[in-house]
Order: C-alpha cells, then structure tokens, then sequence
C-alpha cells in the first residue's frame, strides 16, 4: 500500500457527479489507488460521501487536503500540497502552518504526505487560486524539483498541467534530476497513449478530468501500466 | 564531525574585526565549529579572509549563507537558512530556488544542510531583512517546530532571538515537540549562567556577540557544556 510503489492513480473530485456503475469501473480498473481531491467546491460533506462510495472496494484511498474544512478521517495517506511556484505564502507554508497550530497534537504523522506542486498550465484553476508563477524555463523547473528533493526533502514532486497535456521533455528532465523524490505528473492523459507518453518518464501519473468525459478512455489508461511493467 | 553532536558553536561574523590572540582563543576553547554568518556586509573577500584564519585550528568550519555572493568552496558544511516565520517568499523559497538553478549542477547536497529559522526578536536586523512575523503565539512557534520537522523535515530548527535573551520556557516546549530535528538557539548568551540555561533545552547552542563585546564572558561559555556533559 506505499504510495512509492504506485504507477497509476485516479483522481475523483468530490464535487463532481459518478454514477455507481462509473465508479465500481474506476475502482475496479487496476489503478493503484484513489486520490480524492479538487480545487473548487470541495466540502466535507462531499468528501465524506464520496470517499463512503470508494471504501466499498478493497484500494487505498488518499485525501488531498486543499481545505482544512474537508479534512475526514480514515484515509491511508493525506497528501498535502505545498505549491513552490507560488507566489503566495499562503500556499507555500501559511496554510500548512495553521493547519499544524490547529491540529499539530492529534496529527498522525505517518500518515502525512507533503507534495511539492510545480504548477504549469496558467489556464488552470489551481494556477489561478495559488498565484502560480508558470511561466517557467527549464532551468526554473528542474530547480523546482532539486528544492523539493535536497532542500525541502519531499517525498513527491508533483507537475501539474491541470487541463492539457505536458511537456514531456521537460517530464524526462525534471525524471533524471530526482533520486528519492517520487515524480507524479497530472494533466490532459485522456487516452492509453497519453498515458504511455507520461509513464515513460513519471513514476506515477494521475488521471482525472476524462474520468467525467469518456469513462471508456479513462479506464484504458490503466492499460499503459501493464505494458510498461511488461 | 556530524553536526547533530554539536552543543555549542562560535558565531564569526566576517564584516567584523578579530585579533589573532581572540582567534585562537575561540577556536581552542573546546568549542565545536565555527559558523561563519551575518546580516550585514558580507562579501565574498571578508569571508575568505576570515576562513583562512580560522582553517588553522583543527575544527569544523560552516558556512551559513546569507547571499549567494559570498559562497566560497572548502567548507565542512553549508547551512542554509529557510525563514519560516517570514512574510517574504524570497527568504522561504526564492533566493534558494534562484541558488538552485544557478548551481544545481555542481552542488554537492550532502554538505548542504538546510536550517528552519524562527526570528523572534523583532528588533534584530535578521527580522528586519527578512520581513519576519516576530508578534508570535507559543502554539505559532510550536506549530512552526512541527512544520520544520513533519512538513519539510528540516534538521535544524533554529530559534534566533538575536540580540536579546529568549524565553527559556518557549524553548522548553519547543524541544519537546522535535523528535529528529535538531534544535539550535541563538541570541543573547553572554555568560556561562545565560549558556547553562539555554543549553538545558537547546540541542546547540550558538554564541556570537559576545565574542566581540567580551572575549572572558565568550570563551566561559564554552564551560557550561562540560557540565551537561558531566
């Protein structure tokens, strides 16, 4: 169940509609776990009664903390988000450090997964809401995951292109400058190709949006997994 | 050599004067590095100056770097100070990212070792340069403990009251919510009493005024040591 070990990850935004036969085809697909997670209307009630319709089925679950409001217990793991490409303190360490006031003696830390986001879709709602700074050179970005890795010891460096599909030659740079630091890549895999395209370089890849536009190709992405591990 | 046994260290600043007799004084005193750091005028000529000095006694020298400029080679490590309770980005991520990208390729990580500051004088000149929010809780400094250690597994949580003597109770409770994290404290130990307290919760401590104001009361310091150890 160690998140180091997955290649492929669905992630459900708790303020969007699946129907019971999408979701036991998401959940039964061979993805490695469900990540629960949003940008936009995320609540703990929606948190709550998705997550209830996941526990059916026998795969870990992560919450992706983007509120303090939504956090529920009973998760494997919770990723936390801090956005290096920010330009507001906020989404750096302000957040996490009320949270950590708030919460810090209940906390379990095991638990606790600090991501280190690099936003690079502009477009994107999450690049809006951070304050992102996107307009990156290389150099910007492999220096990004060299922080997250050396500086800030961070066990994910996340690339997030929310909406459209990567760079991947920026992918397989920002691969060969990380050793311990797991690379998980999001953004526009919306077929068995794209999917294969980022898994080349990332070691986890993170399918979201298609899952509410064509279930079909969203679970032909977990295909590109098999072929690789092959 | 390993940093994490260190329990008292000389804080040299370069931009200011010492006699070779002080000089040998500090570096035979028993003490167990030498940082070499400051707020104000630091070139690159006054830190090499004052190293070559210092390179004559056998004991660990670091660098703690506080502009880019002045990084020289030859150190036993590099501390690099991310500034948790700054209102600046550049003091919590920016300079460091912009260091990354410059010498990325060619740093070797295994010196460099990153250090949480918590600035808790507000008159201080480090508070000041770094925009710090000084006006903090215990449950803020606390949490900003956690996040040293949890969030961004910092080694060094380093509480800076510069200038002044600090709360020895805050201190207290700070040690008892790291666990791995080493914790330094810094600022007005002036006498081995002052150095005795402190050194009954803080990991390290770290003398520096004094050392240009009274050399006696500076190298006295260094006796409260033997006594924890004994």
């Amino acid at each position: 169940m160690d998140f180091k070990t997955w290649q492929h990850v669905f992630k459900l935004d708790p303020a969007k509609e699946i129907t019971d036969g999408h979701l036991e085809r998401i959940c039964k697909s061979g993805t490695d776990a469900i990540l629960i997670g949003g940008s936009d209307n995320v609540t703990l009630d929606n948190v709550l009664h998705l997550t209830e319709r996941v526990q059916h089925y026998q795969l870990p679950i992560v919450l992706e903390i983007s509120t303090i409001d939504s956090v529920a217990p009973g998760f494997d793991y919770y990723f936390i988000p801090t956005v290096l490409n920010s330009d507001n303190l906020l989404w750096v360490k302000g957040l996490h450090h009320k949270a950590i006031r708030e919460y810090g003696e209940i906390l379990d830390w095991d638990e606790l997964v600090p991501e280190g986001y690099c936003i690079l879709n502009a477009d994107c709602k999450a690049a809006k809401l951070t304050d992102a700074q996107t307009d990156l050179t290389t150099e910007d970005v492999l220096a990004y995951a060299r922080l997250a890795e050396y500086f800030f010891r961070l066990p994910i460096f996340y690339m997030e292109y929310s909406g459209m599909f990567g760079d991947m030659e920026l992918v397989e740079k920002v691969k060969r400058v990380l050793v311990e630091t797991r690379l998980f890549y999001g953004g526009g895999i919306h077929s068995v190709d794209t999917a294969r395209k980022a898994l080349a370089f990332a070691d986890t890849i993170v399918v979201g949006n298609i899952i509410y536009e064509n279930i079909d190709k969203a679970i032909e992405t977990v295909e590109a997994v098999a072929e690789t591990a092959g």
